[in-house]
């Protein structure tokens, strides 16, 4: 079998002009990043912006399971199946971090005969983007300490610092540091911090932006630290706006490059989907609305937390409305759910998998609040037998999805035309009455609440006392009318990881809480998450290698 | 008066395929970064590798001062006056550093009417190359302090590991930190220390491989850190190469941009000229020399340090003979080395003149060392006097070099033609018989004392006992028959800064030393070198600014 870098490289790219033509773009309207790839000039958002939007899908799935759902090979397969049916569709997502690519997680392009190429680009540097928000981060973070040095003019409270350092790797021993050792020239002693860039509140600033004057005013608006009085120190104080937008400048025109079938993919930012809204960037979607007839998107992890992220938070603040949901599940990850152990999910049980569709039946149902019409897809495995693809069916029919098996892995386009089809026939046969599930006005705490039971089907939210003072503070800051951005276990429903399915009579536990003012929300913390993530044992890194002709292999 | 940034911005650039197309490089042997800017590809090396090389120039300049001289500036414009005379000439030079564009030095793309552009994207992210080897870089540590986190099968000694991270940032804070701070979980306390990407030995790596081959067998030479016992640890133990590779795979490939006159300038790489060799790639400076007749190029700091570097490091591992050097120096620069106050360098004083010119004096005679032909080039300014001029050239001319005074800042190409002239002469006239100044095969101490008494003028070496003793052990290990790499002060001959003019009756005091057994030297510190920049009171960040059509501003 075929590795999916190996068939990344056999395919016969078109040069990313010829892309770009099939979709009216002109060559000026490209900024070339060698052959295969490109930036959209903001001549050609000028030149599209008042056109009307095409159709809006986005793809989420269940919770993630060890045994995979394959959300981001179906988000491709299905532009690639419509692609093959002759409609102009065009593909929206996010770009993979860096870090990912060295530790246990590979690549981000897709799988088998559905991917976006150059595979290797896209996971490696691409044209930078990350980079570009690497170095922002850290210039703040640079003038942030210079400035303390140099007088601390602001009063800033080094005890109380929120901004921190980030670099695009999975590194560990940078997750507690102390920085300024040394003598008086080093700077003040003070604890710090190193996040993965795509969890910098600069990559969600960049994701929501509309253009450049919205980016300054996000940057500027960046909570930096808290002076002796207590009040928050922005980046806008230190200056630090016009440096970092001249740095974030190319950064943030979105990306063009292509299936492996051609169809384009417009391949722009990826904040992470707990501290931060987890889709590819607000430019990047309003510009494929402008170039396509049906765009389809995806958003990070399960659906309570990427979808319900997108469309709170982004769909919410860029005045986007969804005509359609595609929830992606396996038989594989629905029989998990049942409690089957991963090395038997090989084996039909209808038993389990009638346990663990409830998993999927609440999704179902969470979309459906949301007044999006859903299309259920299976993304089909060898080891499915007949009898479980039809009973999901019956599931997902009995409660007013369409539904269709989805071979894209295996076959590209040609095995996503069935669910193209269904998602066809939804955009033009039902209707979305898309609204986000609280209103701007509610308080913070209604908010938590109304996500917490609503989505999550909790009985309730139970805060620990710094959390509630944090929040309540927010909302006497003025922070209350902005959405909040959830952070919880992406493997359950709950925010115990450890309980599958459809969990009931629970209560979610707020443990801390933190504005993201350039962003745009407030950040709601359920558990320890992540920022840094550590390498394995056996890092992924061990088998990438690159040839004298400048093949690189081992990258997944 | 215009800005340099102005001024660039008002350049009216060719596409760079022209500019490629000047040189008969084909559309297919670019991978283009935008429209004006590309990379090389490895089969246009392929295709003119076995052609006859054009004519080496070097252009170096004396100590600086704070009058500054401006080589980068007589460089692009040499390069620009030989286009004007209709000869096939390139420029090679280093691409600038991130993190003084936000501090103090601002950019690096020449000046005045003499620059390289486009001016902000290379002063800015450019082609990516400083990322790319500030990600290989900060892989090489987390791959490193995983793998003790993880079981330490190497038995790596945290007390003696001599990686460091590495950010493209002026950010003193992190000069001296302490990492694995936490819990189990999050690895091993340990002292770390960051330094900036330019003095990242992958730096020095880069610029010195021939091809990705050579890449992969220094990337593996690199010693980490050192074991139990006492042994070195090196890159390879760790696994890190391929991957590490695969990162610096298309930042191994020269970029070409243009002057403000279309001249082509192949900007590559480049590492400091104190602890590493300072002068850009070997890949850019070989396909250079394969492009032109004559392809102009620049070492860092003062001829002691950087011409120095390029000569016994650079030019004898790739092979390379020096056709003929520019020595740059300003009138008020050799006042400043007479002992005039930086405020009173405006007003003639032929006295201070003849007490400074000693620098030039000792520059040119180590230059002549090696058997290069040197001519001398005053980078002239309104304030200087015809005596002033008369005086400088007397001197030169007397000592067997040719001279020429320089007005590229103000008048572009048309302003070098005279020091163009000179050179061309020179190339047709005079023999180089180049040489380094030591040979392989000498011991480290003697290569020292080598070039401490014949470049610094010198009376003797002494050590620091623990200098001593590693540089005993670095022979004992086999590294004996490197080049040394010189890291002293770039404003004195001497290891004391305040030392100028030509100083006499001093020893040299070698501190410490350590081997950058990837790139191939031992580097000899003669004094605190600092490897990490810091912020100034008022950072040029403070005036960056980009506006709504992406034009910046503030960058110099």
């Amino acid at each position: 079998m075929r590795t999916d870098i190996e068939i990344a490289q056999e395919a016969e790219m078109l040069p990313v002009k010829d892309v770009a033509a099939s979709y009216g773009i002109g060559e000026d309207e490209l900024e070339l990043y060698g052959k295969y790839k490109a930036k959209l000039t903001d001549g050609l958002w000028e030149r599209i912006k008042d056109r009307p939007d095409g159709r809006l899908v986005l793809v989420t799935a269940i919770n993630p399971t060890p045994a995979g759902e394959g959300k981001t090979t179906t988000t491709v397969g299905l532009g690639q199946a419509f692609g093959k049916m002759g409609k102009k569709a065009i593909i929206a997502l996010r770009e993979p971090s860096l870090g990912p690519c060295f530790g246990i997680k590979g690549g981000a392009a897709g799988g088998g005969y559905a991917q976006v190429v150059p595979m290797e680009d896209l996971n490696l540097h691409f044209t930078g983007d990350f980079h570009a928000i690497t170095s922002a981060n850290n210039l703040l973070a640079a003038l942030l300490d210079n400035h303390i040095h140099q007088g601390n003019a602001l009063g800033i409270d080094t005890r109380q610092i929120l901004w921190k350092r980030c670099l695009d790797m999975n590194d560990r021993a940078l997750r507690n540091i102390v920085v300024g050792l040394g003598s008086k020239a080093e700077g003040f002693v003070r604890e710090d911090h190193f996040v993965i860039t795509v969890a910098s509140e600069i990559m969600a600033i960049l994701c929501l932006a509309n253009d450049m004057e919205d980016l300054k005013v996000r940057l500027g608006r960046i909570i930096v630290a808290y002076n002796y009085a207590g009040e928050p120190v922005t980046a806008s104080q230190l200056n630090a706006v016009g440096a970092m937008a001249a740095l974030l400048k190319d950064a943030l025109k979105p990306n063009l490059i292509q299936t492996l079938e051609h169809t384009g993919a417009i391949v722009h930012g990826g904040p992470f989907a707990n501290i931060a809204h987890g889709c590819n960037s607000v430019r990047a979607t309003k510009t494929a609305l402008k170039l396509a007839d049906i765009v389809v998107t995806e958003a990070g992890f399960g659906a309570d937390l990427g979808a319900e992220k997108f469309l709170d938070i982004k769909c919410r603040k860029a005045g986007l409305k969804p005509d359609a949901i595609v929830l992606v599940a396996t038989v594989r990850a629905l029989k998990y759910n049942g409690g089957v152990p991963k090395d038997q999910l090989k084996e039909e049980n209808l038993e389990a998998l009638k346990k663990g569709i409830v998993n999927l039946e609440k999704h179902i149902e969470n979309m459906m609040k949301y007044g999006v019409p859903v299309i259920v897809t299976l993304n089909s495995f060898l080891t499915d037998t007949e009898a479980e693809h039809r009973f999901v069916q019956s599931f997902c029919e009995e409660r007013g999805c369409e539904f269709a098996l989805s071979q894209v892995w295996e076959k590209g386009g040609e095995g996503g035309i069935a669910l193209a089809e269904k998602v066809l026939y939804t955009l033009e046969n039902k209707e979305s009455n898309f609204a986000p599930i609280y209103p701007d006005e509610m308080g913070l705490e209604d908010k938590i609440a109304a996500v917490a039971r609503e989505i999550y089907g909790a009985d309730g939210v139970s805060y620990a006392p710094a959390a509630l003072k944090a929040i309540r503070k927010f909302q006497d800051m003025g922070f209350g009318n902005l959405p909040v951005c959830m952070a919880k276990t992406q493997y359950s429903l709950s925010d115990d990881q450890n309980r599958l399915g459809r969990p009931e009579g629970f209560e979610i536990t707020v443990r801390d809480a933190y504005v993201s003012a350039g962003a745009g929300f407030v950040v709601i913390l359920t558990g320890a998450i992540m920022t840094m993530p550590g390498l394995p044992k056996k890092p992924a890194a061990d088998n990438i290698d690159v040839n004298e002709e400048g093949v690189i292999t081992g990258l997944f």
